[in-house]
Order: structure tokens, then sequence, then C-alpha cells
């Protein structure tokens, strides 16, 4: 580690990924490889002796390049969004060159506390209630941490109510807990459900239907607590969803939170996507409520300009998180830890290692502001609403779910009297789209019919790839209907 | 993300990283700031308005650097090493350049396809039966995949041999399965059966002493075992370490895999650490045996010159991983993978999410080649042994564990007739130490008694930094004995 060889690698390498900034339109969106490729590319063992830069760099630009599906480029509508950006990747930058390994404070002072600080200044943004800040109102009993990914932050937040539970009415009563959704919470909760020993069948998936536009019913929740009450269950945790992955539906906090409290269950409230938006006066409304719940997360990573991963989670209750999750090696003792002068994230997290993701997080603040960042919010989502108006436009399309943030749902109306419902003529056009390498997308099911969804959220897209976007969609439609 | 400013900035950037290694010695390396440093410099609330990058800048310098502990010096020689190099630094940058997400094959083939290839060029290095592997002798039954964190390497692989045998007798039978590893075993072995639902009372960490140099015994594991199946548990768990975190023990694999083997006990290795060595023939007999075992993990990014993080998992059986980390949502289907086509090793690990991480392995070893880690690996070896002569050249030290790698566990003995039997000794040692900022070692307790750990490791580390490392401990002995 030369650091002057440091520099003049380093410097070709920013210039290699400017470069691909520059170039990025000029790639297939979507990755158009077929399985196995690169092993037709690549020796099948690593070499002996070294290899210089440049052909690394030409390997990369010949060979990896064609297999990457460039998240990054203005045509990407797929999934969420997962925001790059300069500070994001400057701080990234810095995160790798300093390389620490926080998992103590003594490992890094400044890691940790960096990132108390930061999510202190996010909860402040988001309006959040003193109980979930490090410091300030209620000090030192809430907080809030940098988890690798929302899957991360609900299955820590899962455990922690576990085990206060089960401190309380005993270990044995495992099989007996109940955990609460929609059946359009993302599937990190059931695989939270899955890893944390519950039996899958009392992971209670609520339906929801268009009736409450994909929310949680709070009719529908309290009938099914009191049910597995009457069963000698044991309800013990709510996940509710603010913008679900497949179409930002938002579940009702203020009644949900009623039915939580009543019943004494941890309220966990996964706001992943559209947690972001919250920063924003105008949309602050949607989490309305979260004063009355246990655990709050949103990803930076997805929609906020922080590089992945970064995903924000706040607790009112350290100390369940610490109990759960908590380990004490001798090999890891030290005079801050010992005397509990300092926080450990270690024991709010699943690995014990952990990279100092805080400085990017506080560089995109920095260097955007949350005017900034506010501005970034509404520009996606004026350009969902627009993208909502030409579907609107087009007779042979329906919007499938209101539009709340910057995912549009829609569908291709089929033919009358077809025999397809609409669910494969979907399903090709997504296929025959996604085929040009011109656009990305990707769908989902709601009331079994195959939908479209239209993420806006990548940093680089303007109105211009919006256009195009739909143009194609409407090109490949005709095609389609005239095939059929 | 304007590509010229992102050019201009991240220029800016690779010179404060290149001059940050430039000075890197005459900062203390290790954070001498005191808790609560940070928030007393920064202010409560994000900004509202952009900063620019060079007030951002002079912060980190002024703010951030002072109560970062510095990693890469050359003068840290504590816990085990975290490897930054020029190839797993720019593979971190081109990582967080593209930003991918890359959970399903789809979603960015090249970072699916290039981790398979990668894993099986280390399967190679490491001489691992061809099971191990992704593509070769058993295609397509094992299989190698990059976790963060050893951490959650051992989880996975606990979760996976969990479900297994649930299947066969049952999910009642939970509370009656049992883990077995030395006390010697990291902490994260632990914190996983806590994760797991397991009853934290059958984690049987069993004893170890010097009289095998803190190595777990296969006849206490086989009495273990006995007793526990007499008792109506059922045994199904074996963690052994190569290189144990206290000490660098290593677990005898052949005599240990027996016992598993005829129990039915899936055995997993975690040589998290030392696992690096193992490319060098002249320790790859530490992982004799590893053709018997279920799962083996190692860490590039402690000794393997890849930033962290990069944990290294193989498994025999990646069905099992799927089996118990597998989700499939509507909303992540593609065609790809509903036709079992492709690996997508979001159903390998805990996050959905994961960055593309096998760059920065595959840059490593391209700009490296096994040789030069090779010669990496032998250099810090060489160093420890030197000090651990010069640790047996002074008699008022002694060596307590033999060094089997960069490790050196060592005391200062009492002086005769004291009261304190050297633990108090050891402790102000170690304290007075890493207050110079000079040096930063940790320490551990070995049979009751409080050691002093030398690791060796860091890439910058010469013979200079060893003679002055031991001449800051000798002086501290002298002023401290001279003081009792």
């Amino acid at each position: 580690m030369d650091s002057e060889q440091l520099r003049e690698h380093a410097h070709k390498m920013v210039d290699f990924i400017a470069d691909y900034y520059k170039t990025i339109e000029d790639f297939p969106v979507l990755s158009q490889v077929q399985p196995g490729y690169l092993g037709k590319l690549l020796p099948d063992s690593a070499p002996n002796y070294p290899d210089s830069l440049q052909h690394v760099l030409n390997d990369i630009q010949e060979k990896i390049l064609p297999g990457v599906t460039h998240w990054q480029s203005p045509n990407y509508f797929a999934y969420f969004p997962s925001n790059s950006s300069i500070a994001g990747f400057l701080g990234e930058m810095l995160s790798a060159g300093l390389n620490i390994v926080g998992f103590s404070w003594i490992t890094s002072p400044a890691a940790t506390e960096l990132e108390t600080i930061v999510l202190d200044w996010l909860a402040k943004a988001l309006d959040l209630p003193g109980d979930f800040y490090s410091t300030g109102k209620v000090f030192g009993q809430g907080g809030g941490v940098i988890q690798g990914t929302a899957s991360e932050a609900v299955l820590v937040v899962l455990l922690a109510a576990r085990d206060k539970i089960l401190r309380r009415v005993g270990r044995s009563a495992l099989p007996k807990l109940v955990i609460y959704a929609s059946d359009q919470a993302h599937s990190a909760l059931q695989k939270a459900c899955q890893i944390g020993g519950f039996d899958p069948e009392l992971c209670r998936l609520l339906k929801t239907d268009s009736s409450t536009n994909y929310a949680l019913s709070p009719d529908v929740l309290s009938e099914a607590i009191s049910s597995d009450i009457a069963s000698g269950l044991i309800p013990f945790f709510l996940c509710a969803t603010v913008g679900t992955t497949s179409s930002t539906a938002v579940d009702p906090l203020p009644a949900l939170a009623k039915i939580a409290k009543t019943n004494k269950i941890w309220f966990h409230v996964d706001a992943a996507y559209a947690g972001s938006a919250c920063i924003c006066p105008e949309y602050r409304h949607h989490i309305d409520g979260v004063e009355e719940v246990d655990s709050f997360n949103m990803n930076a990573h997805k929609w906020f300009l922080t590089n992945f991963d970064c995903s924000l989670l706040w607790v009112k209750d350290r100390s369940a998180l610490i109990q759960s999750l908590s380990t004490n090696p001798e090999y890891l003792k030290n005079k801050a830890s010992q005397g509990n002068m300092v926080i450990d994230y270690k024991d709010w997290q699943i690995p014990l290692g952990r990279r100092f993701r805080s400085l990017k997080l506080w560089m995109v603040l920095r260097l955007y502001g949350l005017e900034g960042l506010r501005s970034h919010v509404r520009n996606h989502i004026e350009m969902a609403a627009y993208f909502e108006e030409l579907v609107g436009q087009d007779t042979r399309f329906k919007v499938s779910a209101p539009r709340t943030f910057s995912l549009v749902c829609f569908r291709l109306l089929p033919p009358p009297n077809s025999e397809d419902h609409g669910n494969k003529l979907n399903h090709d056009l997504l296929a025959s789209v996604n085929s040009t390498g011109s656009v990305f997308i990707t769908h989902t099911v709601l009331s079994g019919e195959y939908i479209l969804r239209f993420a806006v959220g990548a940093p680089l897209t303007e109105m211009r790839h919006v256009n195009v976007a739909w143009q194609i969609l409407q090109d490949k439609a005709t095609a389609l209907l005239e095939s059929s």
C-alpha cells in the first residue's frame, strides 16, 4: 500500500468510473447476457503472478460491464431505485480508504459517534418522536443505528421483541408466538420469521385487497389477534408498511398503533422506500402515528442519494436490542465499553464487524442539504405523476393502484373477448420491453392480476427518459395487440 | 450525478486518501478522544442547504480523523488485522461506482457469476474438496458465497443445519438441539445460537486448556455428545476453529470430523483468520480433514488484502442453505430464477440486497497473484516469529501460547512474591502502551491469565515497526515494575 501508487491507480479508477457515467446510456440497462456467460471469458484458476491495472480495466470494460444491470442508468425503472450520488460515492471511497472495522466505540470512536449524530439529525428531519433519539429529549433509552438492509432491520427488532416476551412468559412459549403483517409486507419479514425459529404458520400475512388500496385493515388485524388469543396463542409483533413493495400502499399507523398498544405488541414500521419522501412536509402525514410505534426503518440507500448499503433503524428501547444481540468476549473488552460510557453498535446488529457507513450519509446531508434532498424526491414524484397521466390518456392501459409516491402500477388491458385475461399479455409486454435494453421495469401481482411497475427514482432520470420509456411501452403494446 | 463533477470531486478525494496514507504514522494509532467528543464539534441538526466539498474535507481532517483508530497504520497490532490494499480499495471504488444491488442473478449477472468463479478459484488455491465447488467436480450441489462477516457465515450454516434436522425430527424438537464448539470458539457462534432460537444452555462450549494448546479435544467432544444423547437431546452442529481469536489454536479437524460423521452432525470450520495462511503449501496442513466437513469459512477481509467486508463461505449442500433462507415473492420473480438456470445469492444469506463484493476479491487476485498473497502472509509470519524471539530474550516476559501464525500471545511476569499474580500488571501495561498512541495491541484471558496479543498483519508493518513496538513494551514494563 504505497501512497503514491495508490494515488496514481485510484486516479485511473476515477476516470474509468466518470467515463462509465458519461456513457451509461450506451449500455442496455438490463444486461442481456445468458446464464454462464462469464465462465466462458475467464480462466478457471486464479493467476499466480500479478497483472497490470490496465489489463484489469480492459477486462472490466469488455467482460464485466456487459453483465452489469445498470441501476444508475436513467432508463432504470425496476424494483425500487438504489441511488448513487457524488456525495454517497465519496463517502464510500473514504470509508474504504480508512477501512476501519467499527464494532466497538474504541475501534474508531468517530464511526460510532458520527452514526449516532447523523441518525439524530435524520430523526429530527423526519420529525420522529423524542424517544427515538440517542441524545436529546429522552436520553439513552432509544436511538438510531445503521443496518445493512431493511431485512436486517426487521430481523433485529423481531428478535428483540421475541426475547422480550419470552423473558416474561418463558422460553417454552416460542412455538406460540404470533407475528402480524399484511400480505403486502416485504418478504424480508417472512425470512426473519424463518431465521428466528418461529412457527411459519404463525406468521400471519393478513389479506388485503383493492378496497383499502392494499393497506392492512385494522378490523382484520383486530379479529386475527382476538382469534389467536382465544386459541391460546401469544400475539407479540406487528409489522406495518409505509410504501409497500408491490404498490406503495400505506398501512394506517394510528389505528394499528392503538391495537398494538392494547395488546402489548411490538409495533415495527417498514418505510424502507417511502421514508425518504417523509422529509417533505407534504408527505410527512404518511407516518403520522409513528409516535406510538416501537421501531421505524427507512433505507437511505434506496431514494436518498446514499450508496448501498445504508438502512436506518430507530428503536425506542435500545436495551431490548442489546439484550438479544450482545456478546461480551474477553478479547473485545475495553474500558469505555465496560464502563457503559459509549455505544457499541455490534450489540445492535447481526454481524460483529461494521463499515464506517455513517460517513456517506453525513456527506450526502452536508453536500446536498435537506432542501436538496427534498427537491430530489419531489422531482421523481412529479415524473411519476406525469407518467401516470400518460397511462391515463391511452385507453388501452389502466392504472392499477393509486399512485402515492414515485411508483406507478399499471397494465395493458386485454382485447375484448380475449381468452387471456391480461396476465400473459402483460407478462409478454414486460419481456418485450425489457429485451430492448432501452428501459428496465419489473412487475408484481395484485388481486391475481399481473401488473407492471414503473418506479421512478434513478438520480439521472429526466422527463425525456420517461417519455422514451412510455413510447417503447406503447409501441410494444401495439405490436403485441396486433399479433394476438 | 454529473460525470464531470464526479470526476473532479473524486480526484480530490483520491488525493485526500493518498495524503492520509502518506501521513498515517503521524496519527495516534488508537484514537485518544474521550466519549462524546464529536457531539461537541458538530451542529445538532442536518444542514438545510449544500456545503462545499472543501469544507467537508476540512471537517474530516479536523473533526473525524482524530476520532479514527487507524487499522491501516503499521503500528496496529490489535485484534486481528483488517487489510486494505490498492487492489481492494479500487474494487470498493468500482463497486460503489456501479452501485448495483445484486440480490438475484438478473439484477447484475456479472456480480453473481464473478462471485461464483472467484470462490471456485479460492477453493482451488486452498485445495478444498471438489464438492465445495460451484462448478467442476460435483456440479451444483455445493458452492461458495461471499458473506459480510464470519458471524453471518456461521449463522447461515447453523440455520441450514437446524432446519435440515428439524425437517427430519419435527419442528417441536428445537429445544432439544445441541451445538458444540470449544470455549475458544468466536463469540459469533453464541450470538448465532441466540438468533436461531436455541436454548442457550445447549450451546456447549467445551473446556480447553494448555494441555492441548487450547484446541478442542476429540475425547471431550465424544463424551459430551454421548452424555447428551443419553439425556434425550439431539446433537446436530459442531463448529471447529482453525486459528482461534484468543491464541490462534487449531482444532484437530480429522479426529473431530470422524465424530461428527458418526453422529450425523453438521461440521462447520471457522478459519476466519488463519484460512489466508492455508494458501501457502507449508500451512495447508492446518486444514487437513476439510474434505470431511460440511462448511468452511475464511475472511478475505482480515489478512488477504481485501477491504472489509468480504467473508468467504463454502458449503457442500447448497440446498440446505437455500431451503432455510429463500423467499420467492412475486415482485422478484424472473425467467432465469424461475427456470433454476442461475444462482440467486439472496437465498444464501440473511439480507436481501448485496453489494458487488466479488470485484475487490477478483482485483486482489489479479493485481497481486497467489504468489504475491503468499509472500504477504509469510512476511507477517516472519515478523511475528521475530517478535516471539524478542519476547523470549527478555526474561521478564513469557510467551503464553505457541505461535502458529502471525499472533504472539505473551505476558509480563509479576515480580517474585508479588500479591498481584500478573493480571493487573499486564492490564496496566496494555493501558500504558496503548496510551502512547504509538502502538495498539489488545488482550485476552487464557486459563485465568490476562495475556497480551501482538497480532502482526497490517500491510504497512515492517520489521522496524515491530522493533519500536517492542521497545515501547519494554520501556513501559520497566516503568511499571519500578513503580510497583
